[in-house]
């Protein structure tokens, strides 16, 4: 009996991504003015309906609540008039951004009289596959509309509710624009067989992108045929060198780890050089501990700390490496910056990683020899951030090498082709 | 009695990923010269070799014939001095190519006096797999390492004797510049479970390039965890628009189809406007019959090409769509642009798409409408290649919109990290 309806499953989604194909077709031509009015009359919409998007809002919060999830989770659920307001101005700006359809990127003349171009275009149909965060759906919808693409969206089960009721109203803005409905479609099943249906249609659909956590990311990759881009997790480190200045390692310290201890750009492991630990470690490990910071930390670091009564706790081995997305901080010392490479290359994510240093050389050997979608001199993890680094919106920060490394703005959901112009050119 | 073996294979697949990854992280730092060396060293040690190299060719060929290769497979996969002069020529050529790796792509400076940099940096690992051509072997490994990434080479059982020696000689070349030797590895066993193995080795190989028709091409997107580049097969369309000037239209017509049938890049179907048919089919066919090109022609054409007295076969439906990879070539009369844009559509492989047109407004529409990785306006088909566009060499043609679409050259066998660098800011 179960035959039939996972047919029946798998000819749905076929149809869904047909139709997404075919939006994309129409989207890939659209002009700027009509994407750009599409996404502010969507931001219109929500203004206009968000009586009905939070009473569903409400809906997907009572029921995770029924099923026992963390606060922190139904807080990531929640939507509140604020935060859709939040998402209209969103919208607005990312109809503010340029538009990245027909760039062209590089031009030359070839010693035969061709003129080659190479010209920005939309990938086509974008599927995205995330956790319980309705804003994703707008933020999604919005930057894959802008950039030419057709998206397909996935959400959590515990957020369809409202992200069907934000979709309606983004539905309202492309109508508005007179863009395909199929622009822009929520997944209407919590059917978990729905994701993986979706990511055999290799034909239909160009890029998968996974944002969440090991679980999702495993199981997307592990079952696409469609091209993954993932959205990983960040182990992000920072590493105050032998000349790191005490105040700036405060300043980098609490702002990597307290300012948002959930993202995925926020510090889980500080490394210290083992010539300046007497020095800094005393001051940083209290600043992070007066901020409600749990330090596990290693044996050496650990009689450091306690000599100057900063309470920490002995790591365990899978501290290193792990993702707290939390007030809790691993902590080690090292022997110098050679050391602290290696830690990196063996726990780090790819994701963002930062030197506190002085010194040129050491600066210089850092940036070149960590691999990391942004690698960060002087600074603090944080700003590994689309819109920090300029690029305006960003739909997540990619930790694949492949296509797009690190955060992916509107030009990222592009490609480019090769445009070719002669007079008769023939190959001899 | 079969698990120990696959097990014992995949342990040896790993370890040779193993050995691959800790090479990579060596030439993501190797010096621009050494690499070079490494290169030109090579190229003298396929000369010094070419006796054992042309007798492990001569085994290859003598098996292959024995299983009832066809002809032209033969001479694919046939190594004679002429081509190993040309193998070798080839990795000078590279090596004199402007290295990648550290280049800035961009740089820009944000309102809180950060710097940011995109910085190019290797892939990492990867891995290629291709059918029966054995100069593939040196080509594919001379672009990896110059781009700073090892290579895990796969190529068809039948060149494995070749391929396996001029490995051989490309490691002389590796152990002379001090880099490591699992730098360029060839899969050294021809059982075909040997690339499914590695295609799950997503945390140690970056990106699968897959080389060949469409069995291989299939086999290898369906089962790898590792993110894949597809080179497949170019059905590959020229439009004769309604202005389209006689004489041209015979030089490109021949020149795509005529000069090297069996490429990717070669002409498989001729576009005609309906309003042009009567003044251009006529010449345009004669010199292709002329030049021993068979035609499968629509009802339209096959009219006018018989009332010339140009012999014509009856296009059969999946004529249209079909890579020949022969000196035959389908023809269709269209109603006008948008006909010869809805069959692209239908019919392209997304590899290389060309019109002829006077026509500024026909040009235009083809130029943004078309979807392929290269789009030719008055230019033979033929120029969609690395070297003709002026990229250097190429490891082939990508017909994936991720990552690179169009010819594959040294950059897009790099990715870019962000580089960041500040003096102690913060996020607020």
């Amino acid at each position: 009996m179960r035959q039939p309806a996972s047919e029946g499953l798998a000819a749905e989604m076929r149809r869904l991504a047909e139709a997404s194909s075919d939006a994309s077709r129409a989207l890939s031509r659209a002009q700027p003015r009509a994407k750009d009015e599409a996404l502010r009359a969507a931001a219109d919409a929500i203004g206009r309906r968000a009586k009905e998007i939070l009473a569903a809002s409400a809906e997907d919060v009572a029921a995770a609540r029924a099923a026992g999830q963390s606060a922190a989770y139904l807080d990531r659920l929640a939507l509140d008039p604020k935060r859709l307001d939040g998402i209209a101005a969103a919208l607005r700006e990312v109809a503010a951004l340029p538009d990245p359809v027909g760039e062209v990127t590089a031009t030359w003349r070839r010693p035969n009289g061709l003129s080659v171009k190479k010209v920005r275009i939309p990938l086509g149909v974008v599927l995205m596959v995330y956790e319980a965060r309705p804003n994703v759906t707008v933020d999604a919808a919005a930057l894959c509309v802008k950039s030419g693409n057709a998206a397909i969206l996935r959400p959590g089960s515990d957020a369809l509710r409202s992200s069907l009721a934000l979709a309606a109203a983004f539905a309202e803005g492309l109508a508005a624009a007179g863009l395909p409905a199929a622009s822009a479609q929520v997944v209407p099943t919590s059917d978990r067989e729905a994701t993986f249906e979706l990511l055999q249609l290799d034909d239909l659909i160009d890029l998968a992108i996974p944002r969440g956590g090991p679980s999702l990311i495993r199981a997307v990759a592990e079952r696409s045929r469609v091209p993954v881009v993932k959205h990983y997790q960040g182990v992000c480190h920072l590493f105050l060198d032998q000349s790191a200045p005490l105040q700036q390692a405060i300043d980098l310290a609490l702002n990597g780890k307290v300012q948002r201890p959930a993202v995925c750009n926020a510090l889980e492991c500080l490394l210290v050089h083992r010539e300046a630990a007497g020095r800094l470690l005393p001051a940083v490990g209290r600043a992070l501990v007066d901020a409600g910071v749990e330090l596990r930390s290693c044996p050496t670091s650990t009689t450091i700390l306690a000599r100057a009564g900063v309470p920490a706790v002995t790591a365990a081995p899978d501290d290193y490496g792990k993702e707290f997305s939390d007030l809790i901080l691993a902590v080690r010392v090292v022997h110098d910056l050679d050391g602290a490479l290696d830690h990196i290359a063996r726990y780090g994510s790819l994701h963002t990683e930062a030197i506190l240093t002085r010194d040129l050389a050491s600066a210089r050997r850092f940036e070149r020899e960590v691999t990391a979608s942004a690698v960060m001199v002087n600074a603090s993890t944080r700003f590994n951030d689309g819109g920090e680094l300029g690029l305006g919106a960003e739909i997540g920060i990619s930790t694949t090498k492949l296509h797009a490394f690190g955060p992916m703005g509107l030009a990222e959901l592009t490609t480019q082709k090769f445009v070719v112009e002669g007079d008769g050119q023939v190959r001899s």
